[in-house]
């Protein structure tokens, strides 16, 4: 799965994601209106929105981009439904030929964890059937817990051709209280990315690890150290746009080759419409203000590749 | 909600919660097969099956606990039938005075934290109406965000008085990878400790604070360190049984008031049918196995208070 997300990057020229998260305040009101007259204002109805939210914005996008983060949260507070809304957008996405990162940065022990990467990434045996819940192609995850958490979801990946990203340096401002402590001198985030390496190192597609890591793009000095650590490793890097990260900022994420790094934005695209800069699109169009925003994002960062 | 909790942990004599974690086979093969007859061999099959097995534990159990610990992991691997599993188990359990503590383990910041923060403990605006997810009463969090990801669950816990557990050292073999590492000469999972005992501060109930923690029964010398660190936090206790944790290695997670821990078993109850310890049940009874290894559970954790 990481050789289809290089392939793709490399044909696209376009190291880039886009965060389908939406909060129900980026929704259009004409496109919650007509859920809601369908569904009423119900948790169906929330989800309906987003989902149609999502699909034009991802018909507006989808040649243009290697792929697409949906991040759980904002589908699992509107329950059920919403995580119905989730799976379809999944499917509806890799039906358009993108490859998904299901940011669901979950982490567990044992058993648990191999539950949600069989969730996720794997199929679980149901009777004599091998069965899919969210399939995914990618999941994030959180390493607290140690290599007990990890190794379910690597058997999982080796199994399914999957991969996953390993939270090291994530982009808020207090990632530090914990991920900076410094551990016999070094801070926690290098530990964690040695890690990262380690348990990638066995486990390569053509050129890359199927163990990747996310490194925020508001750490550029951070990230310059973090390639290092993890030559290997695909960085999903958020952070970009919205959160303060700029194309210059993405530079030490990346190797020689340009590649190493894919970059996400969130709000920068889906709510691009409500941005001033493409207020010009108006709330009808809002999948044309994404596919601007898209293009926009892709030409910032070639510039500096 | 934590007041609810030591209530009823003090009328019930039990500082005790049943995780419902339910493994497909766990599950008698009479209730598979009933589930496999009405909806075949599918996710929501396996969903069915889950859901008929947790009520029969939950209605043989539920006057000896004061709550119960779903693990979301073990019905997200059967993708959205499954949340909605999770869903009607939760529910149910609440209808039966039971509180939930939903393990979930999520963590992320920002708006994403508030997300799951409103779909699982608090509840989202759609249109005029106010709207509830999954509405358990507390949920495990993981903090290796920092800050960001834990305040705006506190946000949620506050208007709707729910609560958290903050994981500080899991019962896992490898939790001491990050956790233990020395930072100024002390392990990180003390440090986290210290953050717990502040988010709490503020935030207390008659005389617990709504912010816990979750600290492995399986490091009985770092739970005595912990609660020294956290007096107001109530402890989360996995790893007994099971995972090799015993009622002596229990005695330092309480405080001198016999309270302050809450000690959870999954398998070793749910899963007691398979237990050659309660065979004589046989796997019809499955319920009252449960049932017999919860009041075995209570006299054992009693014999140490």
């Amino acid at each position: 799965m990481i050789d289809r997300l290089v392939n793709r990057i490399k044909k696209l020229q376009a190291p880039v994601v886009v965060g389908l998260d939406p909060m129900l305040s980026y929704v259009p009101e004409q496109v919650q209106k007509k859920a809601f007259q369908e569904y009423g204002e119900t948790l169906e109805g929330a989800a309906e929105a987003v989902w149609q939210f999502n699909k034009a914005i991802v018909d507006a996008t989808c040649d243009l981009i290697p792929g697409v983060k949906p991040q759980a949260a904002m589908y699992e507070q509107f329950g059920v439904p919403g995580m119905a809304a989730f799976e379809k957008t999944v499917s509806y996405c890799q039906s358009k030929g993108l490859l998904v990162i299901g940011d669901i940065k979950r982490g567990d022990i044992g058993s648990t964890s191999a539950a949600y990467a069989a969730g996720h990434l794997g199929s679980v045996q149901v009777g004599s059937r091998s069965l899919e819940g969210f399939h995914e192609d990618f999941a994030t995850v959180n390493p607290y817990l140690g290599s007990d958490g990890i190794e379910p979801f690597l058997q999982v990946c080796r199994e399914h051709k999957k991969g996953i990203f390993v939270l090291v340096k994530t982009s808020n401002p207090s990632s530090g209280e914990f991920q900076d402590q410094l551990v016999d001198g070094r801070p926690l985030y290098e530990l964690v990315g040695e890690k990262v390496a380690s348990w990638g190192e066995s486990f390569c597609g053509e050129e890359y690890s199927y163990v990747g890591a996310v490194v925020g793009a508001t750490y550029p000095e951070m990230g310059r150290v973090l390639r290092k650590i993890m030559p290997k490793a695909y960085i999903l890097v958020p952070g970009y746009g919205a959160q303060g990260g700029t194309a210059e900022d993405l530079k030490p994420f990346f190797n020689k080759d340009g590649l190493g790094a894919v970059v996400n934005s969130s709000r920068g695209i889906i709510c691009a419409w409500k941005n001033e800069k493409y207020q010009k699109f108006g709330p009808e169009n809002y999948a044309d203000a994404s596919r601007q925003a898209v293009l926009d994002m892709i030409g910032d960062i070639r510039s500096i590749l």
